[in-house]
């Protein structure tokens, strides 16, 4: 990194903590401030919408996504055309290719390869999961890094891990987006991730542990990863001590309000469908409402990170489309 | 993974487990058993050793690794010369190609290309630091991943992260076989890790945290990760309740007999040059020697992870020339 960049994001990391002093961001007890995904995902949303019209406005052509279903999993369904729709929002042109489930490895390995070769083609992301007879990693290491809007491909994976410029994955990215325009510190804090999984916990752990100097914009963070084999006395030891918690984990009252220290930010990943009370079905995460009583920061579900990974999904789009990442 | 490989695996837990009941291989205080890293590195040189002696009596030719040193660091020139006498002991043909700091990038690039595509060089390496002029990152993605024997390709850096069967670092994989050689429980444990380097810190993290089911035979363990911006009483407050405690920040003393817990196992990755008390050089560890008090295992400095850094390498060029990892 160039002398002229660190010494600017010094400053501006100077800067963070002084106006985080003045404003103080953390509530007291009983008040938690809600994260609003959905006002925060919209926000961005209208900033990328905003540098699209600039720049078609110029005489630009339009960013394009392509969107690859194989098979008719509603749920997936429902994830692409909310892609869609985001992709008509912001001004990014969008084709979602619909396969049906018996199509083979080798034909979709074809489909992605002419998406790679269209140079008019900007970004490419196969939903995910695709059929049990096709091997997921062939399909995510076949879409060119510089066109992996989901940031799968194994090139990007190894360059995030290394805080590297790249196309880093969505969820994630949200995440950080949401605790960085909620003015939480995070420098030097104790925080704790639940679920390892390779799309979600695990880089955001790398987020929150890595060197804010690096190109990722990690949080420098002392960062503690539970999963499925800590046993629950120790998981409530270290969420007690922690300055942020995310939880990805898919457990209902995984956290609950004994358990987090007050003014503490609750970034809660999980999407677990029940039962509600009223006998519906309902959307829930892996955090007790109750939490809300104790916790500084918290992001509802529905409604918290949800929309932002959509928003993000956008954001890299536009980067890809940008040719931002060029070190491929 | 296949069902048979994950029963397998399974089996190989219980027994694990059930044998450690048995030995119980955790001291009482006051005798921490020593990992003798010189004798684990030695047998696992003489493995490799029976292994290659075995092949190459089938009449298959023996590996060969190729060590590239570019300018003339003292300490570098010393790393070299102990991986090339590791290949004489174990049986790999060796050579050192030495080139002048003035060397340029492209040049370099060119040597590594040569030997990319030299069928009878099964693993290249290229001694770091390179010279100021040549960007690291560049360097170690010019080595074909299947040669890559340091595992710093970013395709390795991405399938190892992913838990994927990959060329693995070095010094990562020599701190995993000295836990495992000594019998040290991990499963559902937790362990400290201390120091972020992308190189040995997060990789080993990598390897406390993650799925002991994936290729890569990760130790389940919740990990967390303490970092130059970690306050100190925050350390000390992980670092009291940890099973497993690996330092690698190179700060003498970072870790005191008061901070450990009793019975923990402490692998101390830290090399730091300081002038002993009889006014001699000296190098000593992150770790103070008393902590050896309490500690249930601990690594020596010297002679604790040195050592098996060489020996992973050695095991790695073999991998290479077996071709065990086919999925580049």
């Amino acid at each position: 990194m160039s002398l002229c960049k660190l010494m600017m994001r010094s400053v501006l990391k100077s800067l963070r903590a002084s106006t985080l002093c003045r404003l103080d961001h953390t509530p007291s007890r009983g008040v938690a401030s809600i994260i609003d995904g959905k006002k925060i995902a919209e926000d961005i949303k209208m900033e990328i919408k905003a540098e699209i019209d600039q720049l078609t406005s110029g005489g630009q052509r339009q960013p394009h996504l392509s969107v690859v279903l194989v098979g008719d999993d509603p749920a997936s369904a429902v994830y692409v055309r909310n892609k869609i729709n985001a992709c008509k929002r912001v001004g990014i042109n969008s084709e979602a290719i619909v396969k049906p489930s018996a199509t083979s490895e080798t034909e979709l390995l074809d489909t992605i390869s002419a998406l790679n070769e269209n140079p008019g083609v900007d970004g490419i992301l196969v939903q995910l999961p695709v059929p049990e007879h096709m091997n997921e990693r062939v399909i995510c290491n076949a879409i060119h890094p510089s066109k992996d809007v989901d940031g799968f491909h194994v090139v990007n994976v190894g360059r995030f891990v290394q805080d590297m410029d790249c196309l880093m994955p969505c969820t994630p990215l949200g995440v950080q987006q949401l605790i960085i325009r909620s003015g939480v510190e995070t420098f030097g804090k104790n925080a704790v991730v639940c679920g390892r999984s390779k799309n979600v916990g695990m880089p955001i752990a790398m987020l929150l542990h890595a060197d804010g100097e690096g190109d990722t914009n990690a949080f420098d963070a002392t960062t503690t990863l539970c999963h499925r084999y800590t046993p629950p006395e120790q998981l409530r030891r270290f969420v007690q001590t922690a300055d942020i918690v995310v939880t990805a984990a898919g457990v209902v009252n995984l956290i609950t309000a004994d358990m987090v220290k007050p003014g503490c930010c609750v970034i809660d990943v999980g999407i677990n469908r029940i039962v509600g009370p009223n006998g519906k079905p309902q959307i829930v995460g892996d955090v007790d409402f109750e939490v809300r009583q104790v916790a500084g920061h918290i992001t509802p579900v529905p409604g918290g990170v949800g929309p932002m990974t959509v928003a993000m999904l956008m954001k890299n789009t536009l980067r890809a489309y940008k040719k931002e990442v060029n070190e491929f």
